[in-house]
């Protein structure tokens, strides 16, 4: 019988945004590993590849002609997973089992530069602030269809992420349901939010900036930290210090607060194992159904696959799949390694 | 306006055994894929490999000899993500945000087989029904230990499935707590059951038996089918027929059924891309805490990742995390793909 000690003993971790456990085996990270490797692209990239169907002025498979767009460039995805047809359906209810409804929904992607070659870390903080207010008008507009209840943007980044190409972009999947992941989160901040008329988030980053064991980097307007609950060796969340509930209710100073933070934290991924991070993020923020989400609060996940080096991730199979997310360093760990990394690029680092 | 199709328009599924929806784009398989190619061993492997730390006779991590087995082989993981230590706790109930539970449980590692070379399609019934026993008797002997309240039998076949080693396997995990899918599952499982007094499952392969479409293979005993709410593009569960709890209270016939089931269904894998098909497969059964589960009903998972060919993969990634799961062929069509497979491995067949 010994003493639990968090460091070292096998234990399960709460998430109340989503009210999941993960398990957290903390000696594991020492097993050897023979399986599969990632092949890394290091080829370096030219700024205007006349092949990519992102850079300007290109071709894309419909046969349109990308502007010579000189920020951001936004279009509708030519393979969009949602339409905007109306759907005319009645429900079966008799249907226990095989229950289904059309969904309604616009599919984008956002290009975040003319230049084939940068990624987020290597933009220059205006350039991010760009992508923010572009953020910002999709929001909006997506927001403001009325079949329109949600919109989620992400970016998938790196060929282990399915990124099928490396122009900087992400993409928009706005529709008419909460997705499953978000619903979730929902259900979890409106009922914190009802019993103590604060935000979840706001709470726990105030817990977070306390226990200081987990925060990555902090700036004036928002903490990007490692959450107790993180699941991917490396997952991160980037969150506003305010209880802001939409991406459009940045003041201009938070726009500037949150292109920086994006950028640092980037580059630190970048430099964990010197190599273009691979991540999937994605905004999480109030629901565009016409009503107030007081208790809605703006953050970002980050959620990177790999593990030990720039070659090996952690796979979520077998186990993660039939039982749940199992993980192998701690995230106070992981935390203390990503901000032990450089604030500069490796790239520009003279060597 | 037009009325929905389901075969052809952007819908929503629902999964009652785990209360989540699936987004389906049928459309959406005919986008071009420029994505990452996975890499196919096409190596043919010894009947025993030296190397092999799984093979009878050879020395593993931790300087132990394998037995010179000449069935299945059952051996506690050297790297388990459990341990068995008693650990003292108190729960510190002030922590809203920051709640963790030290976990005791036991990993172990399962070989299917003494040979190198072999894996389910290509062994005999006989060698499964093996298994099988293997299987019964590791949730008796871990289920029977005072802490474990549930027995996880998985296997990860495949490097894309995150397996590091040819020589067929699988795993268990065996653990103090309902991990937080099977709690999911448990959940829908009890309140139907008590509402029902039948299992969900019963009624809903009875369904799917009338429905027809996404039936792979049935037996006497056994059907293998596309759940109506399946994520992976060709996700498959093995569902008993009877309302069966749990392994252990299968009949000799049943054993043997199960068995066949199994060989017809990995065989029809391996043929659909004539490859050695990836998935991680996982049994979901009553937890072992003692009581009578009458709501639980015997089902195998497998969830291959495969999409499009042997090198080209589903990614759940951006959308997917933040948002729900999403897939691209419908449930009937790989249904009907996965039937239409030859029954005769193709590797045995003559050319
Ligand atoms: O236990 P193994 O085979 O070393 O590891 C594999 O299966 C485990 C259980 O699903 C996962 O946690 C690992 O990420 C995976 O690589
Ligand atoms: O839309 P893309 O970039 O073609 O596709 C990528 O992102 C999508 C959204 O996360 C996923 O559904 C795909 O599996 C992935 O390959």
């Amino acid at each position: 019988m010994k003493n639990f000690d968090i460091n070292e003993d096998p234990h399960r971790r709460f998430n109340p945004l989503i009210n999941e456990w993960v398990l957290v085996s903390p000696h594991r990270a020492k097993r050897p590993w023979q399986g599969q490797n990632e092949t890394i692209s290091t080829e370096s990239l030219p700024k205007h590849d006349p092949e990519c169907y992102l850079c300007p002025g290109n071709v894309r498979a419909n046969g349109v002609h990308n502007p010579a767009y000189k920020n951001s460039f936004v279009f509708d995805n030519d393979f969009a997973a949602l339409k905007q047809d109306e759907i005319i359906f009645e429900e079966d209810i008799k249907h226990t089992f095989f229950k289904a409804k059309p969904e309604q929904g616009i599919s984008r992607v956002v290009c975040f530069s003319p230049r084939h070659d940068l990624t987020l870390p290597e933009m220059e903080v205006s350039d991010i602030e760009n992508i923010v207010k572009t953020w910002q008008k999709e929001y909006t507009d997506l927001g403001n269809i009325k079949y329109i209840n949600h919109v989620q943007i992400f970016e998938n980044k790196g060929s282990v992420m399915g990124c099928s190409n490396p122009h900087p972009h992400g993409q928009i999947w706005a529709q008419s349901s909460l997705p499953t992941q978000v619903e979730k989160t929902h259900n979890s901040l409106k009922s914190y939010y009802d019993k103590n008329r604060r935000t979840l988030l706001e709470d726990y980053v105030q817990a977070e900036l306390k226990a200081e064991v987990r925060i990555v980097i902090e700036n004036e307007h928002f903490v990007a930290l490692v959450p107790f609950w993180a699941i991917w060796p490396y997952e991160t969340m980037i969150v506003s210090k305010r209880a802001i509930s939409k991406i459009t209710d940045f003041t201009a100073e938070e726009v500037s607060a949150y292109a920086k933070i994006l950028k640092q934290l980037t580059i630190k991924y970048d430099n964990l194992f010197n190599t273009s991070f691979p991540y999937s993020s994605g905004i999480h923020q109030a629901p565009t159904d016409g009503f107030d989400h007081p208790e809605w609060h703006f953050h970002m996940h980050f959620y990177p696959p790999l593990l030990r080096s720039a070659t090996v991730k952690k796979f979520m199979v077998g186990y993660e799949m039939m039982g749940e997310s199992q993980r192998d360093i701690t995230p106070e760990k992981s935390a203390e390694i990503l901000r032990q990394q450089a604030d500069v690029h490796y790239k520009n680092t003279v060597k």
